[in-house]
């Protein structure tokens, strides 16, 4: 098969997403540099910069793809299935609570990449920040919105947060 | 006033702590390194491992004062003072929340490391995993125990998180 210059391109584009998807779920921002995103995307560091103007330009590509991808495999099910709002709690806290264990296994939907982000960005990654925002708002609103549905979150955000450390956290 | 050698010493260690107490309050742990922990103290590099074996060493002094602070200044008084769990926790949620808008103003005690650590540390930091292990277990006693102490402290934990990136979130 011959693979064309615009398919190769799209190809190099995606496993970068993937990579830094997949690094941002178990490493902390800052820790995370632009050799190490080529390196985890198998990417020659000077083509980089051909498709990502920086770092967080990448990692809100990669934010972005994370959620989009937890929604459509973990929220939006649990709101149209489960038969209550506690029941759609729990189904999306086991969901965030399993991922948690599969650090490495790109075939999970890295939840954790939210709380991980959400930790380590400071007042120097704005763009990070605001994009992180919207995605807890949009989120907020898919639990009930309001007090319900941000008090919901919180003890998803919580959790997930609780089990980086802790073995076994009561539930 | 002479200065003793003792003396200074022990100055020069609590301001190392201090220093990455703040640090560590708003940046991730991998974007703090041993030289911005000297600068932070205004401690001169060469001295630093007269005090302390690691980043991690250090990192870990600072947890636990911040963690005794914390608990005198905040937990403390909420367990024994407040009529009832609910109250209890909102007293909690209050100085987590209103600790995370004054970043690096020392005299607040800097709820936010718990949050930030537990987020960015991993398997690599094997000590301080632990010893947050110990330090949210005290908590979660400290709220109850059980599944409602976890309950609690999950919910502080992520709105604290959520609070790093969104303004508002409905309480």
């Amino acid at each position: 098969m011959t693979v064309t210059p615009e398919i190769e391109s799209v190809d190099t584009r995606d496993r970068l997403i993937e990579g830094a998807a997949r690094l941002l779920h178990t490493q902390a921002y800052r820790g995370v540099g632009v050799k190490a995103l080529c390196e985890a995307a198998g990417v020659r560091k000077g083509s980089f910069y051909h498709f990502f103007a920086s770092k967080e330009d990448l990692t809100l590509a990669a934010l972005d793809r994370s959620w989009e991808r937890f929604r459509a495999e973990v929220v939006d099910p649990a709101v149209t299935e489960a038969p209550d709002a506690e029941s759609r709690n729990q189904a999306i806290k086991d969901a965030c609570l399993d991922r948690s264990t599969h650090d490495t296994d790109l075939s999970h939907p890295h939840v954790c990449i939210f709380g991980r982000l959400a930790a380590s960005i400071t007042e120097s990654e704005p763009l990070l920040r605001a994009r992180l925002a919207e995605i807890f708002t949009e989120w907020a609103e898919l639990l009930g919105g309001g007090v319900a549905g941000w008090s919901a979150l919180a003890d998803i955000i919580g959790r997930l947060v609780l089990a980086f450390s802790v073995e076994v956290v009561e539930a």
